[in-house]
């Protein structure tokens, strides 16, 4: 037990999925004096985890992740990370109370949404007095602040690139498909799917190199909370592979939603932003032309 | 001059991007007793083009083909195939007319969505009595109709996915981004952007290898006409590597909206269908479950 916990309170627990996210979050919480338990999805989780009491369970095995909660009086549940593979049929392993269920479970889990996916692992997990709590809980510092994070500010055409690939990322959410999409010149030239914001930077630099989008143009990446979204799990992110890549796509910056996306290892992403002569900014969805006028 | 021509008619044009569209265009024309001229884009065409009377002009080069149509005596232009590169600024040579209207020509053309190009493409042609028409008038046989295009038909799974890719599609149509969506059990995997169709395929395929789409489900293409697209140019398409693409992808069948998207070699379409056991099929927008129930 950590001396921070009370016999009122249960322990923290972090279910990791892949990238950087769950390290930073785990760090947050020792930093404020938790002793939390890592479980790390496998074929996901990116990294050890020395250093932290943890276990490897698979992606469907609910059983295990049950078990585990309650054996360890978790109270509070963080998810971090992305889960890139759904699981196989075969290895989804119910608890005994979801049981009853199956098959709408393993329908879900197969082919929901990702938000209809979470909702259910959300459900799984709230029991016995149990929460799930969302990242910024644990590391508000994590949450990006309206406006540029550094120096570098969006040109006048760069807010138009905003403008429009804000659009098609809120549509894009609306559907349940994907956080962020591209504009270079006013023109979408990419959304984001299951490749998820790296692949589909990747894509870009691809098509530019191709001359299949002007390289007079830089262009803007952005990335927005899916308007219905549960804001405790799968918030967007961005570090500093993301700044690498969205230079190597030609991008002249990133945006993101203020409030609602996170900056990884911000000091990091500032130094990486400077270098590659890009900017990165929060969004006001709320304001008009996105608080940035 | 062709023998079917009178003096009261001009001669048709066709304006030819990549892929195999052109080809198909030009032979239907020439059975219906035109004698096209073939304005072939460069750096977009695909074909030789023996056998026609031809030019291959810039993509940009609005002088040249202005020149074209005028001393070819040309009434009516039909653009056919994809323009996958966007003209450079400098490419770009205006006509004496529209010299008044540069710089925002050049705006529309270096960042304009693919239907604001086109509007103004179909502007600059439009004028001295000539009409641009669609493919659909010189090759109608191309045209999709409704319903499976052979004895394999989408199964009550795959209904379910077409209809979530035609959501999709018809959301990513209004963004002009693009035509095409691929669903697997009930998700969005792939929105198609500047790849193009044969460029998201190949991505589902990867994303399957690797894992992050189950490999149980097989899932469905949808394309559709952009809602607000002139009919005049750029319909959905598809052909055989649409359909060898689609296999590899492990999907169970591509559908496309009928009477607004062509199929491209039906034979050959049917056959390549038939051998990879996937079903093609046209729908019905303006029925409910797409005509399909």
């Amino acid at each position: 037990m950590s001396p921070a916990s009370d016999t009122a309170r249960g322990r923290l627990a972090i279910i990791a999925g892949s990238g950087f996210l769950p390290s930073y979050v785990a760090e947050a919480a020792k930093s404020a004096g938790e002793d939390p338990l890592i479980i790390a999805l496998k074929n996901e989780t990116d990294r050890s985890w020395e250093g932290f009491e943890h276990a490897i369970v698979g992606v469907g095995d609910f059983a295990a992740i049950d078990r585990m909660l309650d054996s360890n009086r978790i109270d509070r549940v963080v998810m971090s990370g992305a889960v890139r593979r759904r699981p196989e049929w075969r290895e989804v392993r119910p608890t005994l109370k979801t049981l009853a269920s199956i098959p709408s479970t393993i329908r879900t889990l197969l082919s929901g949404g990702d938000d209809t996916v979470l909702r259910m692992v959300i459900g799984l997990i709230e029991k016995n007095g149990r929460r799930v709590i969302g990242v910024q809980e644990i590391a508000p510092d994590l949450l990006a602040a309206i406006g540029p994070l550094d120096a570098i500010k969006p040109s006048a055409e760069d807010v138009k690139d905003i403008a429009r690939a804000g659009a098609a990322a809120d549509a894009l959410g609306r559907l349940d498909v994907g956080q962020g999409a591209v504009s270079v010149g006013g023109r979408i030239v990419a959304l984001e799917g299951v490749e998820g914001t790296d692949g589909m930077l990747q894509r870009v630099a691809d098509l530019r190199a191709a001359g299949r989008i002007s390289k007079r143009r830089r262009g803007v990446l952005v990335k927005l909370c899916k308007p219905q979204q549960d804001l405790r799990a799968d918030l967007p992110s961005i570090g500093i592979s993301t700044i690498e890549n969205a230079s190597r796509a030609g991008l002249a910056g990133v945006a993101i939603e203020a409030g609602r996306a996170l900056i990884l290892d911000r000091p990091a992403v500032i130094s990486a932003a400077r270098e590659a002569g890009i900017f990165v900014c929060g969004l006001d969805r709320g304001l008009p032309s996105w608080g940035l006028e």
